[in-house]
C-alpha cells in the first residue's frame, strides 16, 4: 500500500520519498547495490533492530525495489536484490556518496569509490538533454508544470508544488 | 553541528543524509530549486508546522545547502536560496522525478516537467564515467574500498559499509 507520508503533495518527488525516504531505507539500497544481500549480513551492517529492518524490506518488497529470495529451508532464511526499479535508483546514490564526500571528506579519503569497471574512472551522475545531449549546468534547466499538476484539484495551479 | 542519525556508518551516502535525509527536508530543496523562497510560502506549499519548517531550514542553512536572506524589516522576513552546495543535490531531485513519473504515474500525466530550456528536451540523470565519458548501465558500474575504509577502525574493514 502506497504510504500517505506526503497526502497533501502533487509531486512525483513526494511519491518516491514515501517508498524510499524513510530513514535507513536508502542506506539498505545502497548496501543492496554493494552486494550486502541477507537479513543477518544487513543487520550487521546497519546496526538497526531486525523489527525495524523486517519493515523496511517488507516495504521495499511491496514496492517491488526489491526482490526477496529464500536461499536457505529449515529454517527460512532470505536474501534481498535489487530489482531492475531498484536499480534505477543508483543515481541517488551515486550523487549521494560524491556529494558526501566532496562536502564532508574523510580525512583518509573517500570509504568508497564508485567506478567504471572497464576502466576504473570515477562513475558520476550528470544532468543531461535527452534530446540535445548537452550537460546541463543549473542555468539551463527549469521546472515547469506538467499536465499531472494543472489537472490537479485546487484552487491555483501555481500554488501546488 | 553534524547530526549524527548514523555514528556508526563510515560512509558518505551517510553522511549525505545526515543532512538532508529528514523528513521534508527533500521537499523543501524541491521547493528551493521550483522557486518557492520566502517562509511563508513554504508553509503553504508544504503544509508543515512553523516550527518543523524552522528546525529544517536552519538544518540547511547551518550546513550551507541553503542561503538565507532578509528581504524585509521590521517585522524581520526572510528568503531561502540554494547555494552552490545545495544545487549540487539537483541530481536527487531530477532522479526522484523520473523515478516516481515513471512508477507511480498520476493519470493526467506528470505534475512537473524538468525541461532544458535551451531546447525543450527532458532532463535526465546519467550515469556517466569520468574518464571515458561513457554512459554507464549497472553492469559496468563497482563500488570498491577506498582509503577511508580501509582506514576506518573495526575488525575487517569488509565489515564496514
Amino acid at each position: 500500500m502506497l504510504g500517505n507520508d506526503y497526502p497533501e503533495q502533487v509531486c512525483s518527488v513526494a511519491r518516491a520519498l514515501e517508498v524510499i525516504g524513510e530513514r535507513w531505507t536508502l542506506l539498505i539500497i545502497r548496501d543492496a547495490f554493494l552486494g550486502v544481500e541477507t537479513f543477518d549480513e544487513l543487520v550487521d551492517s546497519l546496526g538497526i533492530t531486525r523489527t525495524v529492518l523486517a519493515r523496511r524490506l517488507a516495504h521495499l518488497v511491496e514496492h517491488g525495489v526489491l526482490d526477496r529470495r529464500r536461499y536457505h529451508q529449515r529454517p527460512d532464511r532470505h536474501s534481498y536484490h535489487l530489482t531492475p526499479k531498484g536499480q534505477e535508483l543508483f543515481g541517488v546514490i551515486v550523487v549521494l556518496t560524491d556529494w558526501g564526500d566532496r562536502h564532508y571528506p574523510h580525512p583518509p579519503g573517500p570509504p568508497r569509490l564508485i567506478r567504471h569497471h572497464g576502466c576504473g574512472g570515477s562513475v558520476s551522475a550528470q544532468l543531461t538533454c535527452t534530446d540535445c545531449y548537452q550537460r546541463m549546468e543549473r542555468g539551463d534547466i527549469e521546472a515547469v508544470p506538467g499536465p499531472g499538476l494543472l489537472a490537479a484539484p485546487g484552487d491555483r495551479p501555481d500554488d501546488r508544488r
